[in-house]
């Protein structure tokens, strides 16, 4: 079977280090290119030393879209908006495009300049884009050719809540998540100092991160109207990898917990990356791996819903190839198989 | 002057090796004794071996009360109930005690099945005890004799809500905060076992944390009646110091954010050890400190309140010294100047 | 393609979890019992959360070793040595077996006194284990039915001399190696007690450890004589995952650093799993997968040799699966393929 | 009594903040000054967030000379040596000067060019200045109005060699030396990213690192002649604070092991900083002291010396003000009491 093409943009930072990684074990997949400004014409290995013997891939200035079946955009956020015209322009709808950044995830112009600061440079496109988080739009994703891929925090939470907001739950989401350091990319900067960043906690942009539109858009899209309300702290961690959510809302009037656990049975039913487990999950059980671990819990008229993904995979590169997989009608965890270290 | 002479049971785990630190560099007190039933007799740098050279002191199996002043109990939840009576019937009220177990912590004895999985053995005494959180409860510890000290995770807490409870703020409080693995103990168990708290978090016992009642209690204290209702989730952070938690509740109809920040600004003037910050605090400003570094945002009806405490001082030993100083009549600051270490 | 099958004596710790999650995904390989004295019964996922939702297998008590083809030994040191003769007089030289305690590693049985504190049980057994150093030992172990695993200090000082004992050099080398945390098991201990190993450092067993005479023994037989000895200094370090070994050695009189090179460039031409790199390895480049990165330079008459390693995958789990292959005559990467994490 | 004027040239990094934590507690010092090219006219909690509340210092762009007793020169390496040559003509010998950089540690401005790679500017000068090593170089330290404060591998390295020194012991010393992330100073860089540094260890500059010849030189200071080569390879460790230094050399022939430890005791005697440890030491038993705790060892003609210190104390900070209290008559553990944090 001839294997599809794909390049990547933007393959020196972390998530294209992890989808290098990733789709060089893809049995349907072969990597054809990755793009990096900063090791054009050097080998991949000198940005990935994970990589060393398992590639003999150079990174490339530019991709050569007729050559290729899909890309992954892995640059930074507002480059896609900037470029995704033109690619469209050039190859048609033939090619298939796969967005890790923030652009195209809001179907809403409007909302850009609010969460993202600057208005969109490509509105007209925002509806085509599908929203990729598989297990709450597969049927979307199915159909697309230009997929959106979920922030880390959006998709650790968005699953968390999408069985509620399918349920009908409505309210004020008090979230907590706190993040690995690797989902602050591969330049030092302040934030990712590690005298500082080590054994620490801090939090940032309370109730203004740019992932919480994104998720109340799929909760909304979920429930039918804007039933739940996200309120989310995010904290930076002192680890490298891991979204770890920690949602809290109130339990609906008249309603038992099995109600509650039944929507998540529900909901998960046939997505094996979401595992819905009987105590508080842990990083390490997911790390590594594409699963979500999922919590559920209900006491005293209160529900506590906890998740935990690998930032880097679930929260960015797998979640991509997952998306990649349901587009192209494959078995969504082809290639995503492998279990999560632990310890 | 003649110094005060303190003694410590169960001097030989983390908060006890704390306050041995602490204790001597208090220029007010002299450490009597500390025991250790798994140490008696040997130095105590053999438990601490930070303290090698600092003190030629080594443990005994019991405390001599006659020759003390003040005893800190640092041994296990559930020691304190069982001696305090008969500590109490042999010196009298002459012996000033301060309890760092939860066992004296809430006034209403039937709360102790409830959080404590026990009935109380001296429910006579509850009352006798004063809550020992300085800057929410100062007037009745200056008064104290007996002091229950608060928990980490009800310190943390209690700083954080305190000024709203006193402005009279009502609705559910959503708490996530984490904590170091020093909370544990100084005995290795699953929960401390590195290869799996490294680089994890873990939630544990969700809504049901024995430290919610006493936070209630001294939020119900502060406003007059149950206004405050706490939905607390704690995690174990890969980290061996500090609490950080992060609150959220309900703007009232109404108000404005200067309106909130008053009440903070407020509550904690005259309280050297809270520091208001005008960003989100961070665990390693304050640990190795006595402070609570405290940060208040609101947006959108939405009040966020963080606050960071270093869990073995001022979430355990520091706190106890401070109580001894409010006690004392001594400034509170005393022995406790020491600034946190930073990175 | 038959499958060969496959059993785990002592499948709950970190080196059976590790075998369980390597052998899912290994295509020759039917993973079919693994036991646990604590878990029996119960799923392979209580003890290790990362394979919940990959295997079905539940843990049994015993082993059926008519139903096997090889055996995995991942229990205790010392229990190897009790229950081998046992097995082999059940089975015959039918079953392979791969052993990854220390009971079987040296030749001489005078050494297991010394540097293992008892006698040894089935001494008549050691000449007739292949050590498992595939890199140093392949044509041994191509040959064996019985396998002695290499410890993960060993793996990693070994790669880091092998080349120099082939090549001649003699002398005292100085080894300092740390060690993550999961060397020392999945049961909790003071040494991996977390508030304490977290950010620290700590040495134990300097010129001790019980790895120095397989060291030495591989090395000897790699030279043909005793020309080095091995003065190592373990290092518990604030990591989970992790071997990386420093040596130094004098470089023999007359000799160029070009010929110290090709002494590594010959030795591992054509084992992939040894990458030797230009610049001091990282652990976060081999962690995850079965490399063991190999740097070496010279100067002023000292080589320096620095090694690392993964020590739960080429420092044990890995490596045992890298013997199986070659005992089987397969490729020695089949299953071992997954680069590493990074970060 | 008047207290000493102190001010500090380069405040806003960790050594200047460790700097200025340390001398606001110091009782016969009052901290005057101290600049920040980053943060002129602000106040210091803002560079250093552990120190808001215990100080209302601001940052100013320059010293005044006249004004004070005593600098701290803790700005970048290259920087004394532009600048002490007309601070001096400026002030006369009236002001001490302690430089923690490395521009005055040697005393042959040939070695500049070779481990600092640029000619020195102010050779003139290196005689003038002492080394400051206490516990091995207290004489000149008296007499000096100029102090060399030492690096934070050296003080380890020539800590735990000065007594082999002392007594005669000639030979290569192999060392490896891991540091905290906190000595790569407060800007971030690749080396210092939190996602890479997190759980790595990474060696660097193995046998050229800058500290090797200011060890060298006291040591040859204290055998009289060149007895000891350094053969060193630094590591960078996954922690913020800290130097673990392990070194081993040949035992003389026909020593006992009692020779080596009176060695010790004997050089130590009345250093109360140097604590002579009955097992290797621990990070975090000396971190946040200025305390360096040494173990020694000796098997099969092997001596192993390992010591352990705070880097950003008795490697830098603790040990300028150390200095200055020696310089000034003063008890020299005036200001440096606190014991080290544990855990």
């Amino acid at each position: 079977m001839k294997k599809l093409r794909v390049g990547i943009e933007g393959g020196a930072g972390f998530t294209g280090g992890e989808l290098i990684r990733l789709l060089l074990s893809h049995p349907k997949v072969e990597l054809a290119a990755a793009t990096s400004s900063t090791f054009p014409g050097q080998p991949v290995f000198l940005a990935h030393p994970n990589l060393r013997g398992r590639t003999s891939l150079s990174f490339t200035r530019k991709l050569d879209y007729a050559k290729l079946d899909v890309i992954f955009l892995a640059g930074g956020h507002g480059d896609a908006m900037s470029n995704v015209p033109a690619i469209i322009a050039e190859t048609g709808p033939r090619l298939r495009i796969i967005d890790l950044s923030g652009d195209f995830r809001l179907k809403d112009e409007a909302l850009y300049p609010v969460w993202y600061t600057r208005k969109h440079k490509a509105p007209e496109l925002l509806k085509k884009f599908a929203y990729g988080l598989v297990e709450l739009n597969r049927p979307e994703i199915r159909k697309a050719r230009l997929v959106a891929n979920p922030g880390c925090f959006a998709t650790a939470t968005a699953l968390a809540l999408g069985p509620l907001a399918k349920g009908g739950v409505a309210g004020v989401v008090s979230v907590t998540a706190i993040t690995g350091s690797s989902g602050s990319g591969i330049s030092p900067t302040p934030i990712t100092h590690h005298p500082t960043r080590h054994s620490n906690m801090k939090a940032y942009k309370p109730f203004t991160h740019q992932h919480i539109p994104e998720v109340e858009q799929i909760l909304e899209s979920l429930a039918g109207r804007k039933n739940l309300k996200l309120s989310l702290v995010p904290i930076s961690g002192p680890f490298a990898r891991g979204i770890y959510a920690v949602c809290q809302v109130d339990l609906p009037k008249g309603w038992s917990t099995e109600r509650v656990k039944d929507l998540y049975a529900s909901a998960y039913k046939g997505s094996s990356f979401v595992r819905l487990v009987p105590e508080p999950p842990s990083l390490n059980a997911v790390n590594g791996s594409n699963h979500c671990d999922v919590y559920v819990t209900v006491q005293d008229g209160r529900i506590c819903v906890i998740s935990a993904i690998d930032n880097l995979v679930k929260g960015a590169s797998g979640q991509a190839i997952q998306n990649l997989n349901v587009m192209m009608g494959w078995d969504e965890a082809v290639g995503l198989e492998m279990a999560g270290h632990y310890p």
